[in-house]
């Protein structure tokens, strides 16, 4: 049984996850099942990740087989960019909604506080900052607000008097504390969970700090810093080199008889941190879930977070898009 | 004559001007009818300066005995955290406007995202983050989206529409990129300036560009780093040390003949941003208005930028409101 943290809708979200991003479509309904019959019920989906409705399959098989009940399940998708203003906020989250096939979506967060163009499904292109398949050309901002966006949100979550929503907690992803301070002002339902970068070369302390102060609960991306981004062969992740052989995470995975991995992840969930870590290798998946049954000491919680460089591997300003700025 | 810079409202803002933060209100009317004497013709004041009635009588000095004309003169205020909702924005507005006393500001700015709980004007405690005089409790936010804020501002605005208006341009302070861009998706007017800290240790390249790529002109304030910081105590400004002895600043300045002052003014007006300098020396006053007649050469400029260590002075965090994170 994994550890879970109470979201401010009420709802417990399992502190570990399985993230499918990167997961590609073949294998998503596999990797999910075999997830699910692992003891993973939380997966981490989004609509940029086009493996949804495998994702899906995957999650249906696992309930048909009886591994585990729906109500077990915690499943996150999120909203793309090019569909913040307020009709396609609800064609994307009935079309998700309907890719997972599993009645309604646990949460669901606005991937990013951009709002780009709008494209029909069948025109858009992937990776999805893109409007052409050549990936030349960023789609442009349009000016439909981050509050159009939310209200939408907010008026397909399940209550008695929408017995008919798709969705039990809605949140964000990728906002900075001074553009959360503003839709806290105008929300009715405020947002469940930030989801951030972090890990020990990207910290972020006030963030986390402000997140947690007002209810927020934070899910952390890429908590093994560069790992997810020598593939996509980011620089500045092939510069920093890797975590797992940091000689602080190391010498601490050493003294606890964990992996580094595994250290990484505590880190997080010792501080009330949700992880979605992802592995393709079935002993690496079961240590990732297994890693919230050992405590690090605050001096080892301390030396991990003052490794900190602000440094950050998914940036939207590598295509001009300086949210972070 | 200074140089100056044309913003997005269509009005010409100079590039150097003469910030009245710390001005103590005895000093005030006397301190900006010698700047303008001295040849300043950009005032940067705000309610929070509490000092604007003061400086109004020292511009309607020099108005009076012809030294410039008001429409040389660019006045500058901002309105604070605890005025955000529509009208007391309006009453802000109004109020500032009688202060300084000369039909019309040039540039209203919002001071902080931050909306803080309202206070009548005769109960308010300053400096303002406060609620009370012992400076131990915070204001508490108050769900005032800054829309309503815009949208407000707007309202003021002259135009051939709205001939009774009180403000020629309107924007913000303090406004990191993500915000801006929200401002920016329902803005009717786009924000004419962002006023944010910036100095060698606190660059901020991507918010520069960010608010430079959509016609949006950045004020730097504390050109000179830690040394306005110096006087409040502040633990950070006290442990870096004075720019004025930095090694790369001084050779410089060296090399140009000038003040390590005019370096830091110049590597900012160079780069396209105003610049708004406090002193209480006559000298450096004119040392100050006087920096724009000169040129770094770009390795000058890329060698100052190079000292960027990310060190914010003033920051809402100090006091529990993390705007920036």
């Amino acid at each position: 049984m994994t550890k879970s943290i109470k979201l401010s809708s009420g709802y417990e979200m399992p502190l570990v996850g399985y993230g499918i991003w990167k997961v590609p479509k073949e294998n998503a309904a596999d990797s999910v099942y075999n997830a699910i019959k692992l003891g993973y019920r939380h997966i981490d989906g989004a609509h940029d990740y086009q493996n949804s409705a495998e994702a899906g399959e995957g999650v249906r098989r696992a309930l048909k087989e009886g591994v585990c009940k729906r109500e077990e399940l915690f499943i996150v998708s999120k909203l793309w960019n090019n569909y913040h203003a307020r009709p396609h906020v609800l064609e994307m989250a009935e079309f998700e909604n309907k890719n997972w096939g599993v009645d309604y979506l646990d949460l669901y967060l606005i991937h990013f506080p951009i709002a780009q163009k709008h494209f029909p499904m069948s025109e858009l292109k992937y990776p999805c900052f893109w409007s052409d398949a050549a990936q030349k050309t960023v789609a442009p901002q349009v000016p439909v607000p981050i509050q159009e966006t939310w209200q939408a949100l907010e008026s397909l979550v399940i209550s008695d008097s929408n017995p008919r929503g798709l969705l039990r907690s809605i949140g964000v992803a990728n906002f900075n504390a001074s553009l959360l301070y503003d839709v806290l002002r105008y929300a009715k339902i405020k947002p469940a969970v930030n989801q951030v970068e972090h890990h020990p070369y990207l910290v972020q302390p006030g963030l986390i700090a402000m997140c947690q102060e007002n209810g927020i609960a934070v899910t952390a991306y890429s908590s093994f810093g560069p790992q997810s981004f020598l593939e996509l062969k980011n620089k500045r992740a092939l510069d920093v080199g890797t975590l797992f052989e940091n000689e602080t995470v190391v010498r601490i995975a050493k003294a606890h008889n964990k992996t580094p991995a595994q250290v990484l992840l505590r880190w997080a969930t010792q501080r009330d941190i949700i992880v979605i870590p992802k592995s393709n290798n079935r002993e690496r998946l079961a240590q990732n879930l297994d890693s919230t049954g050992f405590d690090l000491s605050a001096e080892e919680l301390a030396s991990i977070s003052a490794l900190d460089k602000g440094l950050r591997f998914n940036d939207p300003a590598d295509f001009g898009i300086r949210i972070f700025a």
